[in-house]
């Protein structure tokens, strides 16, 4: 009796006669398959078509697969570089996510596929069995942007235990198109923190990953306004008023969090829209960060309300740099699109005696480059 | 010059000469489209398709789509009862998710795309512009199960303001094949309870939902095991040791969070497996739960390591009824295939004058239901 009873409780659950919305499972095809010689083989099983292409293993040129056995489809790709990749299929003209693989990360309105290939700093992508740190949804008032607004933050592992213990403060601000939840999902923000404060590399500290369109509440779907089809948000907010409402996150997390309020224990950095972010509320708040990070930024972009006078830019940043931060980090792939206008920054830097570190990458304006950099940035942090 | 930077700063964010993997955008087919009259118009263009259809809006019998113009195939629903629908396209013997909707929830290994059809209780699972609590994956260590483990915390709204107020506790555990993600992706949790508790039908609290298999430490994923293939990990949990540990959790729950610590303010429910685990917890820890919810229950199940002897089963029960919870709540709806297990369970709990409340819903083992039955529990607590 009893071991009919586990049984058609099993059955039921995974039989398809009984399987209802509660279970899914991904078809038999393995994909994909990250092979020792660091290639990747993608397989999907498409008997009736024609032609399959998977995008995302080369800067954007696909890769055919080719029909085998069973209408399944499969490339194995050249040997990678170690990294998170993501991918997905064409097939036929419609591009879709590998059905096979179970991990995806939204970017904007469109799904991608995931993968790992394993050495190097990927191995920091990847969740290791260390002790980790709490992630959390969490809702703040901003007055200065009149709203509710929803960000992501990390707190190290301990936190919850160790009572007495005050940490710093680091805040990631993503680009053009992401929102509070790109740094932690295409980013992996909370397993590289996880990974470099359980080797010794960086300190233990709060990172806080805002919404940076100050035009909006809440990532898609995270709000009123239903489950809209998302299509960068960016262009509807008014210019420099995100920065300006920074001084409210700093105010909510210094009076919800146990942190070292002060600036040799605040960083801030910030990717592409973010590195604008990042260069214009450093200006802005001189006092407040130690620690500046401009990941491929777009610095004198008009989009954050500042003007390229001596009023607008040339006063602020030597009222930055009366009391210099510890470290005003630049790093850019020398394919990024960004590039020369970060060099015309850092010769008017240069021009002003003004010091900063300048890290300068192969690649372009990815989510390659800004992981690497953060990998890079976060161990120089509160040292 | 300043109108000019923005231009190219966008230009090269969204062309496709630039666009490289920092930024995806959904096709311009605009599908799911929710009409006025409770019906949705599924889209997708693929013109070298013979058959499409999609799955997920009638109980697993598909329904085909039509070619039309420019190779955009289609079909309208049949007018659907308000609820979340989970749907996939099928192309030609390929499954895949809507690629023109950005919204998703995984069940075990598949992704399936995600559509509210506005309306009694579907509008609870709609985000709606009230206060939100905070969610938080939480990893907590079990000495009873030997490893850290992951859980999801949700924090009602105000819960980081009133600092000197302490809150009751509902302990909220998923299915076979689930995880600490089911009951808030697929269950909308969260965002049931926060929109209970803005119109006043549910009391603040905190909601507990932890990782029911004891096997594992966390989702798939999110430990050292890497981004492997989920098949439901239940088997090979050892019976009966998941339900041992709920004091494990209950303990850190209350030394980590502002809790009323006492019968009276916590509760228990959960689904299907989870619903026998919190059956067998309940009988176990009959001083700890005075709200006990079983929702499509596997009561009496081989694997939460009960017999039905005196021993096992009849003088727990009696132990658990001497102070009789507050509230014994048993749910499953007429299809359910645990139907007759439950109702065995009932002519049981008649005989020995057991006292539970019944509700008998339409439909089977579904997460319709399971919603549902969160709707109707929640209110019922700590009142």
């Amino acid at each position: 009796m009893k071991k009919l009873l586990l049984s058609s409780v099993i059955l039921g659950c995974i039989s398809p006669v009984y399987a209802q919305e509660a279970l899914g499972f991904a078809p038999n095809s393995k994909s994909p398959v990250v092979n020792p010689d660091s290639t990747v083989t993608l397989s999907i099983r498409a008997p009736k078509a024609e032609k399959v292409s998977v995008f995302g293993f080369s800067a954007y040129q696909p890769i055919e697969l080719t029909k085998g056995a069973e209408g399944v489809w499969s490339v194995t790709t050249p040997k990678l570089k170690p990294d998170l990749y993501t991918y997905s299929f064409d097939i036929d003209g419609v591009r879709t996510i590998d059905p096979a693989n179970a991990y995806t990360a939204r970017d904007i309105s469109a799904l991608f596929s995931e993968v790992i290939v394993p050495g190097g700093n990927a191995d920091l992508y990847a969740v290791q069995d260390v002790p980790h740190g709490t992630v959390s949804k969490v809702w703040y008032n901003s007055p200065i942007l009149g709203m509710d607004r929803r960000m992501t933050i990390y707190t190290p592992a301990g936190y919850e235990d160790n009572k007495d213990k005050r940490y710093p403060v680091f805040y990631l601000l993503h680009g053009m198109g992401g929102d509070e939840e790109a740094w932690n999902e295409l980013g992996r923000a909370s397993i590289i923190l996880d990974n470099l404060i359980a080797s010794g590399k960086a300190e233990p500290m709060i990172v806080v990953m805002p919404n940076g369109n100050g035009n909006m509440a809440a990532a898609p779907g995270h709000t009123g306004d239903g489950m809209y089809t998302p299509n960068g948000e960016y262009s509807k907010a008014e210019p420099g008023k995100f920065e300006k409402s920074m001084a409210d996150i700093v105010k909510y997390v210094d009076s919800h969090y146990r942190t070292i309020p002060d600036k040799a224990h605040r960083a801030i950095a910030g990717l592409s829209m973010g590195g604008g972010h990042t260069w214009r509320t450093s200006m802005m708040m001189p006092d407040d960060f130690d620690y500046i990070g401009l990941f491929s930024a777009a610095v004198r972009w008009n989009g954050s309300g500042v003007d390229n006078s001596d009023e607008g830019l040339i006063k602020p940043l030597e009222r930055q740099f009366k009391q210099a931060p510890k470290l005003y980090w630049i790093a850019i792939g020398k394919e990024d699109f960004l590039y020369d206008l970060n060099k015309d920054y850092r010769l008017m830097l240069d021009g002003m005696k003004i010091p900063y570190e300048y890290h300068e990458s192969e690649g372009g304006h990815t989510w390659t480059n800004w992981r690497d950099y953060l990998v890079l940035f976060t161990p120089r942090l509160f040292k």
